[in-house]
């Protein structure tokens, strides 16, 4: 992973019916931002969610392309005639799609000369000047072009390449986050809570979600900034809150 | 639920920096798009997750509103200070933004006029014109404004709520879909597939999905279409193919 950056963000761009027709719970998405966020500080600004068409991939491969540092993309690599994610990214950044010599190879070794089908092939193909991020589980390699990874959509295969990706990467400050779970309902706190955030401003981040645990409802606050002495004086200004309001917290 | 019209599409914008961070595993897009694929007919075109920031919801309210039939917004309508959707939606269409005197009713009879706090009062805010979605759950109403439907981000209020959302919806051609499992690997059918894609052209929709059950691996085909008989005619070729190529299928 490379030298150190202050602020580094990345979109996630999720490619499949699958996932839209409400078939298939998407798990890439948090997977990937807890990854991102925490062991490349890299935050996630955005993520989104399209079918496989390849005109609504060139879109948003463009439009996130420009917008964010890097684009995650999910899904589309595979063999069968539904996956199209190499061949429109090639299309949006108007370069040649045809066989990686390095993919080619892994693949007519991983399947045999025998074995090494068309469908298979398809997997070597890629957009020119790509480097590719090397599967553990499947073989079929992901690729970086630009500023875009593409990574299958199936959770165990993209699980094992991830640590791939590192070395493409540059590194962003690390997001710290706390969580103070109360037993407590928000319409009870919201008042101090958005002094607390004002107090604060863009500095720290903090969020409050309700929850149901042990059979009582609760509110976990989470409260996220790049300096953790900042969340040390959060953490004072919950407890006086708590205290005042004699809000039993919960420890887990 | 209005008369029937042909292609009825939504958006999903997912509100919240639980989900980006990695925090919160989203569980709405899943059940929103099962619910208004099968239940409305209305095809779900694209999914968006991004930040509480206010700014960025107002581009993506106006850009969405403006593609497709619908927006579904699910999160940010609590009683915190990052609860900012309903003040954003009303930035975007530049609609005032005040109290809902029916929403105010509801709320201030949930809670009782002595603990109608401002954070409490602040869920009856919501752009002018708004029509309420009615929540059997926990009183806070959702609201429908243009053609945008704005939801809470906690699944199971979500879920109660879904049903109040069918009256505000015009009803679009259901989509009907059906699953071959196959014990064999993608890249054994990816050419035939294609083949039987082409055939339909974009009258079905064929999708293929590794899966792993009973410890061999397999592939899940969905054929989807608006013509029953279509999805007959593509089994029949399904059963060809995998008669010749002597593939087993799992029954489930």
């Amino acid at each position: 992973m490379k030298k150190k950056n202050k602020k580094v963000n990345a979109a996630i761009l999720v490619i499949g019916n699958e996932i839209l027709s409400g078939r298939t719970q998407d798990k890439n998405v948090a997977f990937l931002s807890n990854w991102l966020n925490f062991k490349c500080g890299i935050i996630v600004s955005e993520v989104r969610i399209i079918p496989d068409v390849e005109k609504i991939i060139i879109n948003n491969i463009r439009n996130l392309s420009k917008q964010f540092n890097y684009v995650f993309t999910t899904g589309g690599i595979g063999p069968t005639h539904d996956d199209i994610t190499a061949q429109s990214i090639s299309k949006a950044f108007k370069l040649n799609y045809g066989f990686n010599k390095e993919a080619y190879k892994i693949l007519e070794n991983y399947y045999g000369i025998k074995n090494f089908n068309d469908g298979r092939k398809k997997m070597a193909k890629m957009p020119k000047g790509s480097k590719l991020i090397y599967n553990p589980s499947s073989a079929a390699p992901g690729f970086m072009v630009k500023n875009i990874l593409s990574l299958p959509g199936v959770p165990s295969i993209l699980n094992s390449m991830i640590e791939n990706c590192k070395k493409y990467l540059i590194k962003g400050n690390s997001v710290h986050s706390k969580t103070l779970n109360l037993f407590t309902v928000e319409s009870n706190i919201s008042k101090e809570l958005g002094q607390i955030q004002k107090k604060y401003k863009t500095k720290v981040e903090i969020g409050s979600y309700p929850f149901f645990r042990l059979g009582r409802v609760g509110v976990s606050v989470v409260y996220r900034s790049e300096k953790k002495k900042l969340l040390l004086k959060v953490y004072e200004d919950l407890k006086k809150l708590t205290n005042s309001k004699k809000i039993k917290l919960l420890n887990i």
